[in-house]
């Protein structure tokens, strides 16, 4: 099945956790309305949504249940963007301006420390302390990927063992629980609940990977902010410290990075960004990412044979294929 | 009692807390750890653990299970410092020097969120649904307070009872849920956590009212940081609303207030400070915060009577008189 097919499938219920969200973030106090509804109309794909009710028909499934799974686990992810941007000092996202640039820094930090805590309130009606756990275990996770990211920003000796491990906390952990919350929330059995956490986690690495082939092959117009942001601001990527490794590259990129990291976040990146694009790196990122792929597709197969099964295959499989 | 004494009777559960917050903030990444606890050695009263304890008196005490409550949300309460501090740009907090001042504020955003997370990984320990809901409900409200402070910065035109509601929001609920949670998590009847709830909430708002008298009274080393922070990034806060009432100051000091604005946050705030010192601001104010106590020690007559009821009341008192 075509992706659009299946978010076609499935748009009733995707709307309803649409709604839900903006229903969860609507405050009395207008400006974090405002704001929070900025950031849900810039839409995106809500892949952790669609990963969570296909997670949840491997048990009794309920759209009740799930919302409150899938609409928590959205707007944690849509909170970590806010706090990211300011971190970023990014302008755009997904073609739109920031809140940090709408408005105000403090009030970016404000805003993503309302949705996360309004997200709490969400999942907390939910009686099942296991999730809980798992949900607060994930979100320390995240923090400390996202504190490894400043961490290794602009060093151009990390490993590619130690991007990797990165970006496991940092987005492939939210993916993987979004899977396993889904199949917990709907009591299908721990061996399917652990199966559906390995696909989650496998499809999330390879989701990053290509994220961050986008920000050196995409167009601005594709990828709603202008190509190169990550290295801008520091970001060594897979296919840049592949690049490192070209040694045709090596030299000329290790100057640009130098270059760009003196003008602090104000540089003009877009010749690193060619020199990254000429270089085996997009190859090699792109075949890694292929191998993630294949090992979600194959996680799959222990599963019951339902229609749920293909179409989490059909995500994995345009994750890796995916321009935007 | 004095409160010394007080706290010296409960030394070695005070110290258990300590530890289990230092534990608990210990990460991998040492970063983290250093942040974390260069704010946990930065010490502070701990009210919100003491109250924990001592609600839990009325229940069937164990420390055990109050830990869980009392280093959560001192760690929350922790956390919005950091993010307050990035904020509010200041540079010391409890004479030490901020996360964002010895760090930056990327480091101290990331460390707030951190330290956040890490507290939801202990409560959600406790496998008592209704304490999540309490503790997120008023996690949200927290974040609400806080953009209305923004909202209101240098609104001098603000009501007195608009700057009730928000410090309700801020300071007050999370110390009336310390109490709440703390009788609840030892399964003390309903009638008493919620007489409790009144005590936290009453004593709350006398705490935040004392908090910004001192930001006008104390002196740089009593309060550690400068007199008038409050003020310099635009924060009405209520000895300030009062002056503005007094017509023997309020033309000054709407003077004063527009001179400070105009600097955005690098003005010199000692002539407004003691305008507002010399106001009748600073008497009404003392006077709504005895209110507060006096409505804080009442809610206490109907509980039961143990030593842990003489104790809160002593903290009552202790917090409409605090020179710290």
């Amino acid at each position: 099945m075509k992706l659009i097919q299946l978010y076609a499938s499935m748009r009733s219920e995707l709307q309803s956790i649409e709604d839900e969200m903006a229903r969860t973030v609507t405050s009395d106090l207008p400006i974090l309305s405002e704001t929070s509804l900025h950031l849900l109309k810039a839409g995106g794909k809500r892949l952790r949504p669609v990963v969570v009710l296909l997670s949840g028909k491997f048990g009794n499934y309920s759209l009740e249940t799930l919302k409150k799974i899938a609409v928590p686990l959205e707007l944690i992810h849509m909170a970590t963007l806010v706090h990211d941007d300011v971190i970023d000092d990014a302008d755009t996202r997904r073609g739109q301006l920031t809140v940090k640039s709408k408005w105000d820094n403090r009030i970016a930090m404000y805003t993503g420390d309302y949705i996360y805590a309004k997200a709490l309130t969400v999942i907390t009606e939910l009686d099942k302390p296991r999730i809980h756990q798992i949900l607060s275990g994930a979100i320390v996770q995240m923090c400390i990927g996202e504190m490894e990211q400043i961490r290794d920003f602009f060093n151009i000796e990390q490993s590619v063992r130690n991007y990797l491990k990165r970006i496991r906390r940092k987005t492939a952990l939210l993916i993987a629980i979004s899977c396993r919350l889904g199949a917990m929330a709907t009591d299908a059995p721990p061996r399917i609940s652990n199966t559906l956490y390995t696909f989650g986690y496998n499809v999330g690495m390879a989701f990053q990977i290509t994220d961050d082939l986008l920000d050196i092959c995409g167009t601005e117009k594709a990828i709603g902010k202008p190509p190169g942001s990550d290295l801008r601001q520091g970001n060594i990527s897979l296919p840049v410290l592949f690049a490192l490794q070209d040694p045709a590259i090596r030299d000329p990129l290790l100057d640009e990075i130098k270059r760009i990291r003196a003008q602090e976040g104000q540089a003009d990146s877009s010749a690193a960004v060619k020199l990254v694009r000429s270089s085996e790196g997009i190859g090699r990122a792109e075949k890694l990412a292929d191998r993630y792929i294949a090992k979600a597709v194959k996680a799959l197969e222990s599963l019951p044979d339902i229609p749920a099964k293909r179409n989490l295959a059909d995500i994995a499989r345009f994750v890796a294929k995916r321009s935007y």
